[in-house]
C-alpha cells in the first residue's frame, strides 16, 4: 500500500529536510519512527526539500507499508514515534503510480517578516527586519513576479540547471491585521529554484527599502544572472505552506 | 547611576530566568553581558523570576553602574553583547532607592493555548492541549479567582510560607480572533505565589473539561489546601506579560 502524508515542521530544530549522515533531519526522523514501526527500513519520497531552519505547514511525502493497520491508527502510531517538533497531520492511501515529487503541480511558499521591534521569541519563526519598508511598491513589484518567466537571477549562485523558467500563478502580501509591523508574502507556483523565493524576498526588502523601484523586477529577470538580484532573505521566515497534486 | 530594563525573552531557551552555575539562565546571560561591558561584576535584581520553559514579554530588572554613557547607547551596547533570545526593550534611569522587586505593585500573566490540531512549530509557546474547552464556563470560573483571597490550595505543594494571601484584580479570556482554537487566558494581580498561574489554569482546564464547575473554585480556595486543586498546567503556555511600580 502506498501512503501520501501531510506533515508540518519547526525546521529550527533540524539540519533541513533531506536525510544526512548523523545529521538531526526531518526525513530522518520520519524514516526512524517507520522503521520503528515497520522493523525495517521505509524510505519516504517527500515533495522537494527544504533547506535548514525552513519550515513546513503542509509538506507532503509518500512511502510504501504492507502492514494490517488503518490510516488513523498508522497516523496516530507514528506520531507517537515521532519527534515532537514533526506533526503528521493526515494520511491519504493512493495509488501505485502516485509520486510525491513528480506528480506535483504547484506549491505555496509564505514568508514572514516583522518590520517592527526585535523578537526573541519570534527569532526563528519570522524574519526580524526590524524597519520599516514601503509596503505598497513591495506590492507592485510583486506583480511582475507573477507569471511565465526565466528566473535564473533568482536562483541559487552557480546552479548548473537547463531550465530555469518557472510559473508564478499568483503573489499576495497579506497585512497582519493584529500588528501593523507584520506581513506575510505568499507565493504560488508550479515549481521554484532553489533559493529561488529567499533570493525574490531579498530583492522585494530592497525595493521596499527604496533602494530598487518595483520595475527593476523586469531587468533582473531579463538579465538572466544571479549577480542582478540582491540578498538571500535569511531562511527563519519561510514555511513551505502547501503542495498541489494533479 | 540605578538603571531599569525591560526585557523579553524565550524561555524554552533558558533554565529558568534565576542565576544558577554552570547552567544557562537568564539572569546569567544579562549579566555576562553587563560584566563584559563593564569589565566587573554587575548584579542584576530581577521583579521576580520566571521557571523554566516560561517566557517573558516584558519582565523587569535594576542594576547599578557608573559608566560614562547614555541609556540609548547602554541599551544597544547590551543588546549586541547579550543572547539572541533575549532582548532588552527598554531602559530608564531611576533613583537610587527604587528597587526591581520590592516596589512592584502589580503583575500580569498570560496563558496561551491551543484547542485545535497539535502545531509542532508552537510547541515551545501554546499549550498544546488539542482538545475542545467549555470556554464560558471556564470565564464564570475565572471571576471566582479575583478579588482578595488565600490561595494556599493554588500554590506550589509543600511551599512554607506564613502568608498565602494575594489580591487578584482583573482577569480576562481573550479569544483569538483568527483562530477559533486558540484563546488567552489573563491574570493580573499585585503579586503571585510560585506556580500559582500555572495551578488556577490547571483548574480552569478541568472546569474546561467538565470535569468541574466553575463554583467549584469557591471549595478549592476555601479548603487551602494544594490537594484540592488539580494538574499544574505546562509552563510553555505562560508569558509574564508585565511588571508595574508605584
Amino acid at each position: 500500500m502506498r501512503y501520501l502524508i501531510t506533515f508540518s515542521y519547526d525546521g529550527s530544530k533540524f539540519k533541513g529536510y533531506q536525510k544526512q549522515p548523523r545529521l538531526k533531519t526531518v526525513q530522518g526522523e520520519i524514516e526512524k519512527a517507520l522503521k520503528e514501526l515497520a522493523n525495517k527500513d521505509i524510505p519516504i519520497f517527500g515533495s522537494g526539500r527544504t533547506d535548514a531552519s525552513v519550515h513546513a505547514l503542509n509538506q507532503k511525502a509518500h512511502f510504501d507499508l504492507d502492514m494490517d493497520i488503518t490510516k488513523e491508527k498508522l497516523q496516530k502510531a507514528l506520531n507517537s514515534l515521532l519527534n515532537n517538533y514533526i506533526y503528521i497531520k493526515k494520511i491519504e492511501e493512493v495509488n501505485d503510480t502516485f509520486h510525491a515529487r513528480f506528480n506535483v503541480s504547484a506549491k505555496e511558499y509564505i514568508y514572514k517578516i516583522n518590520m517592527g521591534e526585535y523578537d526573541p521569541i519570534e527569532k526563528d519563526y519570522v524574519y526580524q527586519y526590524n524597519k520599516k519598508l514601503d509596503l505598497a511598491e513591495m506590492e507592485r513589484a510583486l506583480k511582475y513576479l507573477e507569471g511565465t518567466h526565466d528566473f535564473k537571477s533568482f536562483s541559487k549562485a552557480d546552479e548548473e540547471k537547463d531550465n530555469f523558467t518557472r510559473t508564478i500563478i499568483q503573489t499576495n502580501l497579506i497585512r497582519n491585521i493584529k500588528n501593523v509591523n507584520k506581513f506575510t508574502i505568499s507565493f504560488l507556483g508550479t515549481g521554484f529554484l532553489r533559493y529561488q523565493v529567499r533570493n525574490m524576498v531579498g530583492v522585494l526588502i530592497e525595493i521596499g527599502e527604496g533602494k530598487r523601484k518595483s520595475e527593476d523586477i523586469l531587468n533582473i529577470l531579463e538579465a538572466k544572472d544571479r549577480r542582478k538580484a540582491g540578498i538571500t532573505a535569511p531562511p527563519e521566515g519561510l514555511y513551505l505552506n502547501d503542495v498541489y497534486y494533479r
